[in-house]
C-alpha cells in the first residue's frame, strides 16, 4: 500500500487480486452509489452479483462527448433523485472518463465528496489514477475545464488487466515509458529489458510490477507539486506533441501511443536545438517505435495545419513562443520556451515527413 | 486593508472610494476579462468609460436561472474564443449572482485561473464576498453544486452602495445582523444602536463602519474552518429556515431579510427546547421585526408543506432529524440536531400561525 500525500486529503492506494474482493470492501457502507463504464460491468458483470445492486449502479457509456456538461448534468440529477447525500460515497469504476467525469461530479456535488476510483485500464492504473486532475470539453475546446481532487482510495485490481485489447496494452505502456525515462537509466533500461517479454499474449506479472513501479515515480512529482505550476510539468513529456496528433487524427490514436511519437518528436526537437546528441534520439527511436507502430502513419497523412494549430492551442501555452518538454537525456527533463516558427516548425515538419516516413520500414511489436 | 487566510493563497480586500477608483488599479495588466452585472453597467456606467474597452466586456444579466450548466457554457466559450489565458485576470463585477458564477468559472476554467471580486451589493460586500464559497443550480436543486475557490483580491467600493434599494439595504443588513448576533452583546448592541440612524434615506457612513465589522467577524470563522465542517457551520444561524422561506415563496423574500425571519424561528425553537430564556426570544422579535416587515406576511401565506420539505432536503441535513444552529443567547449558537416531527415541526408552525401573525400589529422600519 502507498500513500500519497495531497492538499485535500491523504489518500491510499491498495491492491487487490479481483474486482469483486475490491468491491467487497464497500460492503456494510451506506448511501454508496457506483458509477460503473458500461463495458466494464458487461465484461466483469459476475464481480458485481449480489454485492452491487441494480439501484446503486449509474452506468455510462464511456465516450470523450460524455465528457461535458449536457451530458454531466443528467448524471447530477440522477445523483441527486436517488437521495446522494454529503456523507455518501461515490465509487468510480473505468478508465480515463470515467475518472475524468467522476472526479469533476465529486468536487462540485455539494461542493465536494468522498469518491473512491477503481481504475480498470492500464492507463489509468498506471499514470492517471493519482494525482487528482480532471478534464471536461466545453464546445470544440477539449480538457479546458476541470479541476483538481483526488479519490479518498484508490484499488488497483490485477485481473481487470487480463484479456485487455493490445492497444490498450500499448497504450499503457506509453506512459510507463514516459514514467521510466523521467526517472532515469536505471529504471529505463530495466523497463525496457523486462517489456521485450510482454506480447499481445500477455504477461501480466511485468505489467503489475511496473504499474507499481510508474506509481512510485508519479507520487513524487505530484506530491512535491499538485497543482501543476512547477515541476510536475515534466510528466507532460511527449503531451504537446502527443495531444496535437491525437487531435488532428481525431483520435484514432490511443492516448500513451501518442505519447511516445510525442517523446520522440521532443527528443528530436532537443537534438536539433543541440540539448542532447543526435544517437540518443537514435536509441530511444529504436527502442520506441515498435510500440507506435502502424500509427506512426495517421501522423504522416494527418493535416499538418491542424497539427500546428492543435501545439499553438495548447493550454500550457501563454504567450507567443510555446513551452515545451525537451530532454538532455535519460532523466534529464526540462520545460523550455521555443520559439514557434524558427525552431518549432521546421523541426516538426522534419520529424514527421522523414522519421515518421522511416518508420514504415521497421518491424511490428 | 484586511488579509485573509486560505488553503488556496491569501487574498486582501482593500478599500476604494469609487468604482472607478478600484477599475482603475487594474490598468496596466493584460488579458483581462470583466464579467460585470448588467444593472451595475448601466447605474455606473461613466466609471467604465475609457477604462474598460467594450471588447474586454462580457455582460450578464444577473439572475438565479444564470445559475446553471446550460447557461455557463456560454460565457465559458465567450472566454475562450476571445482568447483568456491561464494567467489572465477575471474581473468579477456585481452581486451574489456574479459571484456565484463568476467563482465557479474561475475554479474550473483551465483548472483555476486568478480572479478579483468587486461587489456591488451591500449583501455581497458585507458577507459572500470572502469565505471562498460558489453555488450552482441544476433542475429543480438549489446550490447543489459549486466550489470553494477565493478570489485573488476583493475590492470594496463605498460609492456603490449609495441609493440602493431600501430592501436591498434592509437584506444586506440582515446577515450583518446575524454577524453581530455571532459575535457577541457589545457588538450586536452597538449595532442596533447605530442602526436607528439607518434610514432608506441613507446614512452609508453607518453602513460602511458596519461592513468592516461584519468582515472582522466572519474572517475568524472562514479562516478556521474554510472547508465549513466545523464551526463555520455557525455562519448558517437563521439559514436553515430562511432558505426554507425563501423557497416556498419562489424567492418572493430578499435573502438577508429570509434570514433574519429564520433567526427569530430558530430561537422560537431554541426557546421552546429550553435553550433560552423565551425573554430573550421577546427581546429579539423586538429588534428585529421592523427590519422583516412586511415579508412576515409573505411567510405567513407560503404553502407549509413546502416550507417543510425544504428543510428536510437542505443539504446540510445527512439523516432523518434536520441539523440546526440553535442558540443559547447572543453569542452562543451551536450546532444541534433535531427531531424533525416531535420538536421542528410544530415550533415551526406555532412560529408562523402566531407569532408571524402579530407581526402585522408592528412598524415597518
Amino acid at each position: 500500500m502507498l500513500t500519497i500525500r495531497s492538499y485535500f486529503h491523504d489518500y491510499s492506494l491498495e491492491e487487490h487480486l479481483s474486482l469483486r474482493k475490491a468491491l467487497e470492501s464497500f460492503a456494510g457502507n451506506k448511501g454508496v452509489v457506483y458509477l460503473i463504464d458500461e463495458t466494464v460491468l458487461r465484461k466483469h458483470a459476475k464481480a458485481f452479483e449480489g454485492l452491487v445492486l441494480e439501484e446503486w449502479r449509474i452506468v455510462i457509456k464511456a465516450s470523450e462527448e460524455q465528457k461535458s456538461f449536457e451530458r454531466l448534468a443528467p448524471i447530477f440529477l440522477e445523483l441527486l433523485a436517488r437521495g446522494f447525500k454529503r456523507d455518501g460515497i461515490l465509487v468510480v469504476i473505468g478508465g480515463g472518463v470515467l475518472q475524468d467525469i467522476g472526479c469533476f461530479i465529486a468536487t462540485v456535488l455539494f461542493r465536494g465528496v468522498r469518491w473512491e476510483l477503481i481504475p480498470t485500464t492500464l492507463l489509468a492504473q498506471a499514470d492517471s489514477c493519482i494525482g487528482s486532475k480532471s478534464s471536461i470539453n466545453i464546445g470544440s475546446y477539449k480538457n479546458q475545464i476541470g479541476t483538481f481532487y483526488p479519490p479518498h482510495r484508490v484499488l488497483l485490481v490485477a485481473d481487470v488487466l487480463k484479456s485487455l485489447p493490445w492497444d490498450e496494452v500499448r497504450s499503457g505502456l506509453g506512459e510507463v515509458i514516459k514514467l521510466q525515462l523521467i526517472a532515469g537509466e536505471s529504471g529505463f533500461d530495466e523497463l525496457m529489458n523486462d517489456l521485450e517479454k510482454v506480447t499481445p499474449d500477455g504477461n501480466e506479472g511485468v505489467i503489475s510490477k511496473w504499474v507499481g513501479r510508474s506509481m512510485a515515480v508519479k507520487k513524487h512529482y505530484i506530491e512535491e507539486d499538485e497543482y501543476d505550476r512547477g515541476i510536475r510539468n515534466i510528466l507532460n513529456y511527449g503531451h504537446t506533441f502527443g495531444h496535437a496528433y491525437e487531435s488532428a487524427t481525431k483520435y484514432a490514436i490511443p492516448h500513451g501511443i501518442a505519447v511516445l511519437l510525442g517523446i520522440l518528436t521532443a527528443t528530436y526537437l532537443s537534438a536539433r536545438l543541440g540539448l542532447v546528441a543526435e544517437l540518443h534520439y537514435q536509441d530511444l527511436k529504436r527502442q520506441i517505435t515498435p510500440w507506435c507502430h502502424p500509427y506512426g502513419n495517421a501522423v504522416l497523412t494527418a493535416d499538418r495545419e491542424a497539427i500546428f494549430k492543435a501545439i499553438k492551442q495548447d493550454k500550457k501555452n501563454t504567450g507567443d513562443a510555446v513551452n515545451c518538454i525537451l530532454t538532455r537525456g535519460v532523466g534529464r527533463m526540462e520545460k523550455m520556451r521555443v520559439d514557434f516558427s524558427r525552431d518549432l516548425v521546421p523541426a516538426v515538419e522534419e520529424f514527421i515527413n522523414w522519421e515518421l516516413n522511416n518508420q514504415n520500414n521497421q518491424t511490428n511489436k
